[in-house]
């Protein structure tokens, strides 16, 4: 099954007590394809740089099975720029610059044999992108979004018409109590889901993720106490990506199937984390993987 | 096995956004011993009221298999009154009244059959009280204390003392990043089993729990999603209840035991909250906390 994703590859500039990184590979569509190419090695990336992008950055990504003919290089522009300083506690983080470039055109065709792509996610963009994206896809067995607070407070309507054809949605705890204006995240989850979703995935950074499904269902994955967190940024496009890749790979949307990919997309999020970048994103072994996900199944595993 | 709690019994007037209690009864003894007579019948309580506390509370206690030979009644005064009011999301509180009344004199004697206690728990009285129970206790298998921010501030070599006596401390993650004045929560455990304790617990609210072992054993239990949280009061002491409760009845000190214990006082927890003061936690029924601790195996079960 191949999963097509759609996201930004852009530049970032990233300080946090641990250091500063600058214009370093980041944006959603990176993460995202990055962290699904540990599962899933059929994977359509939709996204736009500029000429400044290191030939290097997208050999990388082909070479872990990410096809990038609908990835949009426009001459003479400029890749998305995004600056960020983090706070002591890294739960909180000040933008210093935003610079859109490419990103101000983005309005993705997709290559003919991207279309049969059964699986997709749609990163942060605009709803009106992410609807666009849907409507293109012809055979979608399961399609998931990402979006934002500032969708929510700037296109309410085109964001309510996406949600109401998606399968799933990716937020954080923040953006599911203003999408829900409920404070309670299971209250907030079954508002959701008579907004369009079957599924919602609650992300709470460091407190780990919640999956709402059908009824009754609900799965909690925790996030693996670490010693060190060097930058978060990325960690829950990370997620999304581990979670797409592993459901993608099994093809099998399932509550019980996403309840492990809810454990890889936390086994993702935790290693994204460790270095600044893309860094250790790149360069994870497949035994080191295996050894993080029994480590989530020791850390809940008990006895009644 | 017997477990001996030392802790308060009190009356506490509290504002949430789901209404007012007043003069209900509180008090960290009342939530400890109340929570663990679910696991263990054998409770021995160590505290303090006035005479104006209702013989009906007691006579419920007692019912409840908490032995009140350790129980002083001060003729002539208060008992212990605390009122706080809660924030709009729970997570924060002003405390708006503290009179300790008889809790001002508060040096226990223990009752000579209760020296042969084998667990002990310390709710948070000052370190010098903690302390004297320990050294009055003659046949202590495991010792577990809980303790806050303001003895760190007023009493930090006495709480050091005191610390290093125990087998297992029971504290929040803002408390344990004080403690140990690291932030991430893996290297304040153990900079704190430096200190003494083998176990470290620490405790996140609505986010759950950790539990700390040796080497690199590390266990977290989630706190149950709640569609209504009406009152947070004593949930913490009622983890620590249901886990010392749990602990004791199995009488077996290994990660395992601890790491169900964990489950037992999330699941005492998630009950706690749900009514003002301990009128939920009065009456639990049997089968009710069969399938609470099941959907805490269901909220985490996950296959590789």
């Amino acid at each position: 099954m191949s999963l097509l994703v759609v996201g930004t590859v852009a530049f970032d500039t990233i300080e946090t007590p641990f250091g500063k990184a600058e214009m370093v590979l980041g944006g959603s569509g990176s993460y995202i394809g990055w962290s699904a190419s540990y599962f899933q090695r059929n994977i359509n990336l939709v996204s736009i740089v500029g000429d400044d992008m290191p030939a290097e950055e997208l050999e990388q990504m082909q070479a872990r099975g990410i096809d990038l003919e609908g990835l949009e290089i426009v001459e003479g522009k400029k890749s998305f720029f995004w600056a960020g300083r983090y706070h002591n506690n890294m739960n909180s983080r000040d933008t210093l610059v935003t610079d859109l470039n490419v990103l101000a055109d983005f309005d993705p065709i997709l290559p003919e044999k991207y279309k049969a792509s059964e699986y997709i996610f749609l990163g942060n963009l605009t709803p009106a992108i992410q609807s666009s994206v849907i409507d293109q896809v012809e055979a979608a067995k399961f399609v998931a979004m990402d979006t934002m607070n500032f969708w929510m407070d700037v296109a309410w309507d085109e964001l309510m018409a996406t949600i109401k054809k998606i399968d799933c949605i990716i937020i954080n705890d923040e953006e599911a109590r203003q999408l829900s204006k409920e404070y309670s995240l299971l209250d907030a989850a079954k508002k959701i889901q008579t907004m369009g979703p079957k599924y919602v995935v609650i992300k709470k950074g460091e407190h780990g993720a919640l999956l709402f499904g059908e009824g009754e269902n609900m799965f909690y994955a925790p996030a693996m106490p670490l010693a060190t967190v060097k930058d978060p940024t990325g960690a829950g496009d990370t997620f999304a990506g581990g979670f797409m890749g592993y459901l993608s790979k099994c093809d099998e949307v399932t509550f019980e199937s996403m309840k492990t990919a809810l454990i890889c997309g936390s086994a993702m999020a935790s290693f994204c984390v460790e270095e600044f970048s893309l860094d250790k994103l790149k360069e994870i072994h497949q035994e080191e993987l295996n050894l993080r996900l029994q480590s989530f199944k020791q850390l809940v595993d008990f006895k009644l």
